[in-house]
């Protein structure tokens, strides 16, 4: 696989630099960091929202930070946790002295690295504290994670969180109100074709021309099964029946979809799923609120897509339809 | 390639009502045909946007349907210029009376077309005018193209144009502007990977695993060389070369600058171009006004990316900056 780098050990830095002349009206670097914040961070009188993980799944993580979604970013290499250092700078950076929360996607790294953090800051006097994200109902532990693998359905997390924020809330609600979102959330992806990180040069994986994977996690780590190539109505089918079978959704639930490119779909099939999705809950009487169909986790160049569902609990979509300036979920004021 | 799709003879008329499960209220689609106008067209008082062409390049055109950018977009299948008789029908579902322009990007099929279907229009005593936008400058004619290429610099030309429309401009006003953006927009790409046409099924062409083709078009027609992969830095020096060759951009000119994925890039990769685009004109002195960063104008899942460079007029600063609710060119009003 071609990479479009100069050195595969330089390609975070470069990117930020990118991102940084892109949108310098939004963004600020913590200096000598693999951090993004806001360009006008602390906020005062709100706890400052933070995420990170590994890079490799742009837009995620930085580009949702902005006002009404993060504070900050934490970069790590690609499909690599991020210190515990930098996140605990992060930390001390974006709190205004109203406390911090982070946003933890479900990886041994991660969450070694944040909660380590997360005990630094402590140690200093700082409010803090976390969610971890699990919304992958495809397998129970896998490569990188001990139960569920967090993946798109973070980016909701973020939106409802980061809206919840922007009132004020205190860190006791965030926490609360975090623990409510992340039960209601279910995502599970399919993978089409592998994607190959810089530094290593090889495929994370292989797959048949003629094969579909059901589970993958976003750095390839391994799904449910194997089958051969299947429609879109399949795939939508077999992916919903197993959300299904794990959270109970009811005729006249409200719901927001989000169809998410792995990095290499076209948005053609994108929405041909979404259309797919649409039917079959259409079918089952349940309202889309919201609908979301794009690339908002990536895994580099991987072929393939995922599908979240969140079951919405009414004051949720006062939060989801609340301003943001992110760069990838912008919503009007 | 796998494609994630139904039957490859239905994948745009899934794709488009996908798109409107997702946007109910922006998106409005004219009966029985693959066109997606504004939720309330026409809208009175001002002359109308419309685009088209090929579908495969999503989010172009569809994503720029809206307030502020365009009133229509008329789709074909994969690659292939949507007949006269869907623009028609267009032109008639959203002109005001206010009169009608057309952006239509340089290949043969889509001029002819969008030429027919604008004779019928002048038949019925509609006032309407047109755009050939023409900013690939790898290649002077092509397989599809007698002269040069229209690429993503089109993007430009809409959100330029569909502010002016906003303001209320003439049908006059609105060509005198689309024709000096025109001379003023510049555009080249490279492609690292093919793409597949789903009815095809087989890539349009074929790289070696260590060769990158520059000046490759859209629809993977033949560029200027292939030559053996190149470093982000090299990528980037020969592009904007090329660029600087054909247009005469000085020390401290405006420019807006759009690198755009082809449509398997990583972003990481996309933003490591724009680090060293921004590079090379900080270098020459030339102020990046706005620089945009992401997938505009894509040719399935072809690896690689575009960069275009608008020399700047003052007074498109502001029509470039005005509000839009366009999906894919959001600007805060």
């Amino acid at each position: 696989m071609k990479k479009i780098i100069n050195e595969a050990n330089q390609v975070v830095d470069h990117m930020i630099e990118g991102m940084l002349a892109t949108s310098p009206d939004l963004y600020k670097r913590l200096e000598d960091k693999n951090v993004i914040t806001r360009k006008n961070a602390p906020t005062d009188g709100k706890v400052a929202i933070i995420s990170g993980g590994g890079s490799g799944h742009e837009p995620a993580h930085t580009g949702y930070v902005g006002k009404g979604m993060l504070d900050a970013a934490v970069i790590g290499e690609v499909f690599t946790s991020p210190s515990a250092a930098d996140i605990y700078e992060t930390i001390k950076a974006v709190d205004s002295g109203s406390g911090v929360f982070l946003i933890i996607k479900n990886y041994a790294g991660d969450v070694m690295n944040f909660e380590m953090a997360r005990e630094f800051a402590e140690a200093e006097g700082i409010q803090i504290d976390q969610i971890i994200v699990r919304d992958d109902i495809a397998v129970e532990d896998s490569i990188y994670t001990v139960g569920r693998r967090g993946i798109a359905g973070t980016i909701f997390v973020h939106k409802i969180i980061g809206a919840l924020a922007e009132t004020g809330a205190s860190l006791a609600k965030i926490k609360e109100v975090a623990e409510q979102v992340v039960k209601n959330v279910r995502s599970i992806g399919v993978a089409t074709n592998p994607c190959t990180i810089p530094a290593v040069g090889e495929p994370t994986f292989t797959l048949e021309d003629d094969e579909i994977e059901i589970g993958i996690g976003i750095h390839g780590e391994p799904g449910i099964e194997r089958r051969k190539m299947m429609s879109a109505s399949e795939i939508a089918t077999y992916m919903l029946d197993r959300i299904f079978a794990d959270i109970e959704i009811n005729s006249e639930d409200d719901v927001a979809v989000l169809i998410n490119g792995l990095g290499a779909t076209p948005e053609m099939e994108l929405y041909i799923i979404q259309h797919e999705v649409e039917k079959i809950l259409r079918e089952k009487g349940i309202n889309i609120y919201r609908a979301f169909v794009g690339e908002y986790m990536t895994a580099l160049e991987m072929g393939g897509c995922s599908v979240t569902l969140l079951k919405l609990d009414g004051a949720w979509k006062e939060l989801l339809d609340a301003p943001s300036d992110a760069k990838n979920f912008f919503v009007r004021s």
